[in-house]
């Protein structure tokens, strides 16, 4: 039910998406009887077990309601009280959790511009910022944190990963990443899970559920054991803590089985790559970005932008610069992408 | 599913209990095709209106993720940076909310010992803890908060909470109620809900969904047009803001349409005076608090609680008082207290 | 020069006094030339020493600018981000600092109440309050906050603190000591600093200057060896690091050198005692608290009250009890005390 | 006393320097008898007054213990729980305050590279930084901050801090001045104090104290009235209210009364223009910044700053850069300056 019914289809976010058919029967089938709250619970238990099978037998994860929620548990178990954590300018966590990194967290962020405006970190932007450890007039910088895949819709390959997580363990601070699509970055790349967090020296990331298909529901899993014992307490107090906890399990565990989370964020990532290949022959519209997820950054003349708005629903990335951002989602279809090409094209004609 | 199957029923808690299945329809019923995210969609238009139905044109609804997520932003919105808030010593802001009061919102907590040990605050709770007011080495108290029910299964009537609300504002506090289970005690006094909150002075409150059959959802409602405008930023930074929000607001439109919640709250109450009425005859078992929700206290010998737990969970409140809390919920059937009553005369006779 | 010239003195406070001529000399001294700023210069250097001579080589002293600066660096060094700090209800840190600890440590305060209100906590308030530990719910008890002398002006004994040592450590918490008046209670009991400190088993404690002849200067002492690289961190973003700091390190090196502290105090405590004495035989006024620092808590009749008070400047502590706190300093006169006396028992035989 | 007496003379810091003798005869004056504590005494009601001769009868003075003090008192006053401040990324408030910002606050810093790295905010800055006002994933901007001098050395003119005040309200945001060294800005400009700040549209600002003269004392200055009853709570709260606040306020009268701020700020300005002339002449030697009060900003060979830091006190302030920062103060003479500037001819030549 869009707001206004005269729009087709929302390219806006995968946010829009609703919930995959097997998470609402995953859902449905979690409502029998009673079962303790606040993750005592069996369909609790069986997805902390996923999280071990998929991530190894030395990762625990822990359900929570959404991702700056994961960001917020996640992070704050690596930070101290006057401690900065180094990432991208666009990172997620500094642009839009409303402040909640400074607020929550009371950390400081040192955000770095990224070469090519890509939003990858590189190991340079680390150490170039290391300079005041052990400075007490300066915030010190315990956590370096990248997204994957990044804002710009950009993945880090695992040997990219490695070399950031190198980089930091070397100076001594740690590697958070921000999984929201960490499931498409995975597609992408055609590898597992742990094969782009806990096999390339990530110590705490977050598994988005939510934009692939879950109702509301993401990871915080943790690598490093000597922070697992503080996350419950953490979790609770950010509220992050869902009473009838069970509920938020089985959507994990529902993306964590038979691959169900590679199957949605390959299927979205391919409608982009279709979009992709379909406007590459539309004159004055151009990728600004490398599509290696589900999103599809553009620039492209005002006017035909203005078409496109009458009868789909997206937004412009950087207004300025003619940018705007279309997202797929696991229940894009081809004929949803097609669709829309036609109408680019016709725009474009005008 | 409980945790170990040898359990019959759990009386531990509301949340123990899973969706109403006329809830469990209404998410499903939401999921069809592309809606804006976080809270720009029709489903959540209509909660917002449903608000308004029920609790009067001027209240504004906001709908969250848990009940501490609604306690803390309803409470931020009033609160400066030197502030205190005066409440009962057994309040959940106060008790079993992580210390989020403490660090989210740096707030003081002002806690006053109940009269009885029944939860509820009173006016001169409220008169002798304004000595510090102006004094600036002292927490100012601003908001003064109480729990509808009470965490000990008493409820205010209308009457009390007036006279809480005058005393406040007569000292230029604001009044705050926590609702989690506001239904409980809208059944229990048969009134409307708007009857113990917008009618009688409360300032900002939230009404329960989770503990009364939704899934997890909670609205913060603000009665005070001058706190409204924060109330999104303050939503999104404390990671109460769902991004698929239409599956959030269709929990609390069903409960807020043909009075689900009433019939669900009640429900739940008849089968806690159930259960108070056939205790009463048992020999060494007494009711602690009276029978006004969902909750019921009791007091028994330490050999009877032991013999109970075998086959059911439910939790003390007070171990070295011998007093223990049984919650009924929406699904609690008669069948389920006159078992657990049998089951009950049985280990009192041993 | 107080506001009003008629006053003949302050009783009020040992903050009312001016500055020790010996430490304004140091003062005066240290004003020679550059030297490097934030405690990298010699003087600094002979107050560190001055530490670890007077409370063992195993303190390290770290100088800020005010007591509930001590209090908050102290504190701050040992708690996470879920914690509570068990503490008398009448402590200066849940009472007195405007919700420093709250807001600026985010921490929750679990105040006992103390018998006879003398404000002196003991073990049982400590072993009544860990319930809660390893429960998510609840604020984690992590560190025992005491006063010396308390706020009541009463003191604990060396034995009576490593009672409390003793229990904390045992659950697992560390002991911080409020030492904004150490000095009157080592002069109380004839003691060193170290004998009610570091021998005792406080693992954090605060060492105050200024109501103790000093113009600003508090020291934060820390006697465990894990805490103390987080300390000059912890002042900077604290507020509490004074950039000219030589003259803040000279004030207290001068308290540390030739027991200047202890005369002062122990002139003060006299003082004190004397001004009891004498009130002893005056019809209608008594002590409410045993003098066991330069604090004299009275109970006397509202109008000898407001009779004093046309002469001299002090406070109800308690109006509603008709307790006043009168407080004497290291330059209070045994003319004051006597000329006082006088004034008292005219105002009485009215 | 410098740590090594090797050092001849200190330029890196005007933290190095001692106190003024007006500054200490003034304290000296204050010890006379008791006084009320935390600001209720004559002496302090004379700062006040001398703050309302001159800033205006507008303004109110609070006497505070340190910069980074009165930074957060005054900014902490126009925050609430999800804003950003927009500042200068060389801004104190963001490079040297240990995070206090983030950590006390809880706001975000957007930080603007400044054109030509001279430190200074343009409102061009502030316009590009306003695209997020109004959406709730965003930390909302309502203050903006400038320092007078800036970090660099360099000036706001009064024309510059209209625009920049013009720019800020006109978009609803307060414009706040950190003044650490808003003497020798005015004595550069050869203006009243309040030409700079109150007559020029600044909403809050701090006049520093300490740098220019004093032992410990800024004062923050309020312009608008609907903030100060706010002020003694912060003050309080953030540890910067001094108990013998006498010690305090007449070392901020002291400087603002016969223009002693002005005598002592004119003379540093005038020693670093005297060291900028001397260096003009001299080969490979150039500076980096103009010299508009007492920093004079070089870049040098590296073997030159080696042979001179053998007998000066001095920091490079970007290594990578080759540059350096040399501070003059109240106290330097033309002879340490015509002293150094042999030595670095001499160094030079080599």
């Amino acid at each position: 039910m869009l707001i206004d019914s005269t729009y087709l289809k929302s390219f806006a976010s995968d946010n829009h998406a609703g919930v995959h058919p097997g998470i609402l029967a995953a859902i449905a089938g979690a409502n029998e009887g009673d079962a303790p709250a606040y993750g005592d619970d069996g369909w609790t238990a069986a997805f902390e077990n996923k999280v071990k099978e998929v991530f190894g037998s030395g990762a625990e994860g822990f359900a929570v309601l959404n991702g700056a929620g994961a960001n917020m548990v996640g992070l704050a178990l690596m930070l101290g009280r006057f401690d900065a954590i180094i990432c991208a300018d666009s990172a997620h966590i500094a642009t839009h959790e409303a402040g909640a990194a400074e607020r929550l967290l009371g950390v400081k962020l040192l955000t770095a511009p990224t070469q090519n405006g890509d939003g990858k970190l590189r190991p340079e932007d680390i150490t170039s910022r290391l300079d005041g450890i052990g400075n007490p007039h300066v915030s010190q910088p315990t956590v370096v944190s990248i997204s994957q895949a990044t804002e710009l819709g950009t993945c880090y390959s695992p040997a990219e990963i490695s070399a950031l997580a190198e980089t930091a363990h070397a100076a001594g601070l740690r590697l958070h990443l921000d999984g929201a699509r960490l499931a498409n970055a995975a597609a992408h790349f055609d590898c597992d899970l742990r094969a782009i967090t806990a096999d390339v020296g990530v110590d705490v990331f977050s598994f988005g559920g939510t934009k692939n298909g879950a109702l509301a529901a993401e990871a915080v899993v943790v690598l490093d054991p000597t922070l697992t014992d503080a996350v419950p307490f953490l979790r609770r107090q950010s509220l992050q803590l869902a009473s009838k906890m069970r509920f938020i399990s089985v959507q994990l565990s529902a993306l964590l089985t038979d691959d169900l989370w590679r199957r949605n964020a390959g299927h979205a990532n391919e409608m982009a790559v279709r979009l992709a290949h379909g406007l590459a022959e539309v004159d004055g519209v151009s990728l600004a970005q490398p599509v290696q997820s589900n999103a599809v950054f553009v620039t492209l003349p005002a006017a035909v932008v203005e078409a496109l708005q009458q009868r789909y629903l997206f937004h412009y990335w950087d207004e300025g610069a003619g940018m705007v951002r279309w997202m797929t989602a696991f229940d894009t279809t081809p004929e949803h992408v097609d669709g829309f090409l036609d109408d680019l094209r016709k725009a474009a004609a005008l």
